[in-house]
């Protein structure tokens, strides 16, 4: 399948990673592509994204714009604080009738302090790029696991532990939930209805950062024990 | 021990019998004894409290500031909206160095239209308790899951899933966390550190009541696979 992945950083490297191994074609967007390929190691970083991408030739880079244009399925791994600006770089027509996985938590960009989401309670990031782009069909899904363990569950706990889906489109959801069991091996993908159910998948994220600080490790997910 | 329970809800009722049943001296507090005793049965409740009571004999019933004085340990199970009044009629000498257990979430009251959280993101319902109540050990815990559960985990899953405390002192962060092994059977309890821990705990609650209507039970819980 023709998969367009917005955003360079962990997950996205992780996913194209291991969407090419498993025979897919795969293009990252960027904002500028030949400012990311002159860009030094940095930050949680300790290659660069030129010397990365050489040891994985198979995956294509491509502006915001070009990696809609390729992707026949799309997905949001940019910072949430950059999103909607992402997006909004993409012709219409690249966006329409096409599933967006959102994996994107409304996060950053971040400062010293407190961590605040920016969008929370009564909507949600997924919410809002759903409105900027009503005719695509917006899934939130993965945004509640660190990158390796989106695409190898098997590698934590025996794959014993959950994931979920929420969109407006049931057929959507089924899609994502199947895509997410096919190719990284995920046996539970909850699906919890519409898109307002991102709400509650994205904030989320700040108990995790607590349980992530508590274990010392990004290594865990959620199981629903039932 | 001696127990004062704040509300007469699901959840006082619940961990009230509990907690008789195990030898402790429980009085549930209310707002308004008389009015309570005289309450016909309504809304989720098949009995009146005056019934229900006559079945649990063992459990004492006073005003908010009687249960108060009575606790050596106090646990909070008032519905969110209410508990700040609730604790705000309480002599403050009754809470003075006392291990209060939160367990309220920050909904309510209920009205049509969409769930909407009250405090959230960079503050949280317990950390107001906290911050009206300087000299009480206020500990969140328990909001994650239904009644029923916090005083039986074993009786979902066989007990394989994880409860959390908040708290800004650690040693009454452990004694709440023993007494929840040691009274309900709790096996993991994840100590998520000081009181801003409960932002997340609380934030929850909007990703439970999506689970919650995608199984169609309250009985689950989280186990955090690792």
């Amino acid at each position: 399948m023709k998969i367009g992945i917005f955003g360079t950083g962990d997950v996205g490297k992780t996913l194209s990673s291991a969407l090419t191994q498993r025979g897919h074609e795969v293009m990252l967007g960027t904002r500028e592509v030949r400012r990311k390929m002159e860009e030094k190691p940095g930050g949680d970083d300790s290659v660069s994204f030129r010397d990365w991408l050489s040891k994985h030739k198979k995956v294509l880079v491509g502006s915001f714009a070009e990696a809609a244009a390729h992707g026949d399925l799309l997905m949001n791994a940019t910072a949430g604080h950059a999103s909607l600006e992402a997006l909004a770089t993409v012709r219409p027509a690249d966006l329409k009738a096409k599933i967006l996985i959102d994996i994107s938590n409304a996060l950053g960009p971040w400062q010293s302090g407190e961590m605040e989401m920016f969008v929370v309670n009564t909507d949600s990031l997924a919410e809002r790029i759903q409105r900027a782009h009503p005719s695509t069909l917006v899934v939130k899904a993965l945004n509640t696991v660190t990158a390796h363990v989106m695409v190898n569950p098997a590698g934590l706990a025996g794959g014993d532990h959950d994931l979920f889906v929420a969109g407006n489109d049931p057929e959507a959801r089924d899609r994502v939930a199947r895509f997410l069991r096919d190719e990284f091996g995920w046996r539970t993908v909850l699906d919890l209805g519409d898109l307002t159910a991102a709400r509650g998948l994205e904030m989320m994220i700040m108990v995790w950062l607590k349980i992530w600080a508590a274990l010392g490790t990004a290594d865990f997910n959620y199981k629903i024990a039932r």
